[in-house]
């Protein structure tokens, strides 16, 4: 399991720190290092709502050297700056990418958010064993920095997404059956009947039904179907 | 080419609702509605920065579906992910499924966000045809308003919409309302008639029908209804 050290290079507004430290608390960091940061005070403490432990937790150290100290991975994060975008230096990873990536790293890894104005320098991005850059409008890329740093947290976060109980193979044909029995029993037009089915097994197949929501609509079409056939049999 | 409306429910803070509006501007999003947002004022102004004219051109209704009207796909964000998936209401999907499904639709849709305490109330979800939970530590999932926006956008922004020919808002309403008739002609139990609905709804959201679906769909219903009257009228 990699261990992140979040890393802001001197933040200037106490603001930013505070919603830095909530997005860590809603994606599960802990460890945040401030490289010359302005006076914390009220406004910080307010933003970091349930982030408050990170940040009064936040350890203060005078220059990035320090901030990185002990990191087997430093990853920067920059913004599209299409003038250096041929720079070999500024050349970046997506956040999608770098979290693939970070997942088979093992050890401490730093992220680095630079400067609400100028970003990381020069120096900074050289100490940078790679680079992530949010692709965003190339008329204006400048987020906020707690923005930023909350899209990385989301994204390293991210896991093979977990589902429900999903309906079985046997319950999605039972379904198929059920639709198509209901198709048949209002003489639904021959030639349209195969496409419709396949129609409903391609809707079915994006929504992927859970359980339950198999059991409801089974519970429609069978209803409708025997519906008609009981009264079919009583017409006269 | 999707047109995404981003609308904020009953906002409490005018800082939020500039950060989105930059948020928007980063990602290349414009058409902002607000339901009874609190003045606007300078704090909202200054966090806009670039998004200022997204701010000053947000259209002011005063209610959710006011918010909505004309939209042909209404995506709900809510923090709260059903544990138990029979709380169908609140079933919903991470924003990366989200933003691929979202690239199969054409028209307008709704990005609607909630209020920054209490989220959607139920009969807006009701209202939503799909929902969107950022999955985020279970310790605690509460983002940040704009923090939760800046990562749907982002996410919308990687997946560039296509063009496709999807069933309007008024096809949309007609097949629910057929799917409706069609347990109503069939005394479907009054107690499950309303989750049910909203069960249908959720899985027609997920799934995005093109409008040659829709026809079929609403095909197989209608004639499955209309059959069942008519026999019951014939019926001794």
């Amino acid at each position: 399991m990699v261990d992140v050290r979040v890393v802001l290079v001197e933040p200037k507004y106490e603001g930013n720190i505070g919603f830095v430290a909530r997005a860590m608390a809603n994606f599960g960091f802990t460890s945040l290092h401030l490289v010359k940061p302005p006076a914390i005070a009220d406004e910080a403490r307010r933003r970091a709502m349930h982030g408050l432990p990170i940040l009064e937790a936040a350890v203060t150290v005078d220059s990035f050297a320090a901030a990185v100290k002990g990191c087997g991975l430093v990853a920067g994060t920059t913004g599209i700056d299409a003038k250096n975008e041929k720079r070999f230096l500024r050349r970046s990873v997506t956040p999608r990418d770098f979290s693939e990536r970070a997942r088979e790293f093992g050890g401490t890894m730093a992220l680095v958010f630079g400067r609400e104005d100028f970003g990381l320098l020069d120096q900074e991005i050289r100490r940078c064993d790679l680079l992530v850059t949010i692709p965003a409008s190339a008329e204006y890329p400048v987020l906020n920095l707690s923005h930023a740093a909350a899209i990385l947290f989301y994204e390293m976060h991210q896991s093979p997404p977990k589902r429900g109980r999903t309906a079985s193979e046997m319950e999605r044909e039972k379904l198929h059956e059920a639709f198509a029995d209901l198709m048949a029993v209002t003489d639904y037009p021959p030639h349209k009947f195969e496409r419709t089915q396949v129609m409903f097994r391609r809707l079915v197949g994006r929504s992927i039904p859970s359980k339950w929501e198999f059991h409801a609509l089974m519970g429609v079409f069978t209803r409708a179907a025997k519906r008609i056939r009981r009264l079919e049999k009583a017409a006269p």
